[in-house]
């Protein structure tokens, strides 16, 4: 078979894992495998090269964060008769494609979609297949997305030292971190593992799903002001109103709202209660290789490699979930439709935006275990 | 002997290992060893404890970042009748302190020079010695100071993953990084590091010593910007009348003012040449001892250990520079006079400050050999 492979939309750290995984068991399986430059544009401007590298060349790629192929934010038309499917069919059948491949979040699932009913109504005989990709961990019907864990470990490990460091001085700072999280706040709860790895530490999470007044803001961390503290707050997160909290009034090509900014915002208004320290990791949370998570490196290679075999398989229209298998610690590859990805984002359910976070800490934990090798992270009052 | 130890000043990631190097050594020659809680403050407010460790204790505190004692910004009097002095020494009569060791920077090392200085006027059989200790790289007459190396290792990593990040997409943006520094460009420089290990990046660095106009850093980045592009700034650079780019107009305990900002402002005026985008790493370059610097961490050992068999053999008012015996690498500790280094900061050489890199790279180089091993930070342009 031949074989097109593209990444979209924000790159993660193991997002080349996904797309090794794919190039390792194509070759293996005696397949062909093309790369499209810059997602599915790449297509549309005849951007498509044998993806031939050798066994070393592979496991640097694998390591490398950004999209290796090149990423885009590409919205196909709506309107199925648009001249842009024909160009895209067009040079499918030119390059004599047997299948495609698109590797991203839920934006690239809508293409995934378009495009697997497109080629069954003009009977082509195109598969498409969808691999997840995103540090939101926003797609539906998937335990957790690769690329989501990698996030998380290193914004863990970094808030940690972050509040490590504030406990230097005498007196106890409040702590704020921004992470990302347009419309979910997966990683910003993913923040309360913290609490694991520092003695005494109160972890306040703030997430899109839950609108929040400042005054009510306020009087949170008013309450856990006398003992170390670490808020973290998720770039989309909404006032009472359920405006955003800071916006730049930007769009990006999707139509969703560019933000950034908010955790200085937030920082401004808790210095009424006390003192603030601030950072944002912004980019490195979601390109830190150089601590990726160890699971979700296997997992993203896991859901490249699975991609192939469904494909060859003869099915199309799926999308690579990952299903827990057991919980400490075992998971699958479960394919299921891509239309129930496709635009629909997976919210932070209520049970796991509780006072008492028990549940969540169920599904977080076996995903972070890594983290408890860190010695670094021990915390002693070594004067009472 | 009975030692006395304590850390003042911004934490670094290796500030512990010296600490444990000292404790060790002190333990293993049969010494008592005491801490100070918050620097030389728990002397005048009777915060003094013995620091008795299980090996393994030692261990995991030697990778704890922040400063496991406490630290401060606290400036002793100028004036040597100050009933400041009478206080301290009072306490270390009471506790029978024979040596005390500071763990610090430059204004922690004006301490340390008033201390000697004070207890020999005094007649008063106190040795006082200090440790090398900052991420700003500025302390004159050692080599380099421990916590730099980590701090400089880090940034160059995510630095490179950010920029690697940002080849995703077909449009390359500057990406401009914020480093601490305010008064010397040790760390953005050391940025330069970053084009050995992205192929075909510039890196244009902006540092302290050496004023900028705005007009001029818009030039310099017009010159570069077909290419990839990395901008890395001091926090505290200055414009082409000296001022800071920008300033809070706050003051620290030391009359140092307080800045932070300018790579938003930097970032801001940029955008008037192509698409930018920032980060600023803030605290974390400073805590991240989840990718400590191994040569930095067995270095900050040595000069905490050193100091305690330079106590032990009577000497006083020293200061534990790292001399650097083999280019490519082997160092040593070279005891200096104090007052050498007490409130004096060594710039970065106009030599090191070139177009051409080379004797910077001559200098870096072998402290970031570690990064080498990274295949992440590989690239390749798969399509050309």
């Amino acid at each position: 078979m031949r074989f097109l492979i593209a990444q979209s939309g924000g790159p993660t750290a193991v997002i080349n894992a996904s797309l090794v995984g794919a190039i390792q068991r194509a070759k293996e399986k005696g397949h062909e495998i093309f790369g499209s430059l810059y997602g599915i544009e790449g297509i549309l401007n005849s951007k498509i090269a044998p993806l031939n590298f050798e066994r070393d060349e592979l496991e640097r790629i694998s390591h490398t964060p950004g999209a290796f192929l090149g990423s885009c934010r590409h919205k196909l038309p709506n309107d199925p008769t648009d001249e842009e499917y024909d160009m895209i069919f067009k040079k499918i059948k030119e390059e004599k494609i047997d299948a495609f491949l698109y590797i991203g979040g839920n934006d690239s699932m809508d293409a995934v979609s378009k495009l697997f009913h497109q080629a069954e109504n003009r009977e082509i005989p195109l598969i498409v297949n969808g691999i997840p990709k995103t540090i939101d961990n926003d797609l539906m019907k998937t335990d957790h997305c690769p690329g989501f864990v990698s996030s998380a470990k290193f914004l863990n490990v970094i808030a940690s030292e972050f509040v490590i460091d504030s406990f230097s001085y005498s007196t106890f700072p409040i702590c704020v971190i921004e992470v990302m999280g347009r419309d979910t706040g997966w990683l910003s709860i993913s923040l309360k593992y913290v609490e694991k790895l520092v003695d005494g530490l109160k972890v306040l999470t703030y997430v899109p799903e839950k609108p929040i007044s400042e005054e009510k803001m306020i009087e949170d961390v008013k309450r856990y002001s006398k003992q170390p503290l670490l808020v973290a707050v998720s770039e989309g997160i909404k006032n009472e109103k359920g405006e955003y909290f800071h916006s730049t009034n930007t769009m990006d090509a999707f139509g969703h709202p560019k933000l950034g900014g908010v955790g200085e915002y937030v920082s401004h208004i808790l210095q009424k209660v006390k003192k603030v320290k601030f950072v944002n990791p912004s980019f490195t949370q979601r390109a830190a290789s150089h601590f990726v998570s160890h699971l979700d490196f296997e997992e993203a290679k896991m859901v490249g490699a699975q991609a192939i075999d469904i494909s060859e398989s003869g099915k199309s229209g799926l999308f690579m979930a990952i299903e827990r298998v057991e919980n400490d610690y075992l998971s699958k590859v479960n394919p299921i439709s891509v239309d129930e990805v496709a635009n629909k984002v997976k919210c932070v359910p209520d049970s796991f935006l509780t006072e008492d976070s028990t549940e969540f800490m169920r599904y977080i934990s076996p995903l972070l275990k890594e983290l408890e090798a860190f010695p670094s992270l021990s915390r002693r009052n070594w004067m009472q």
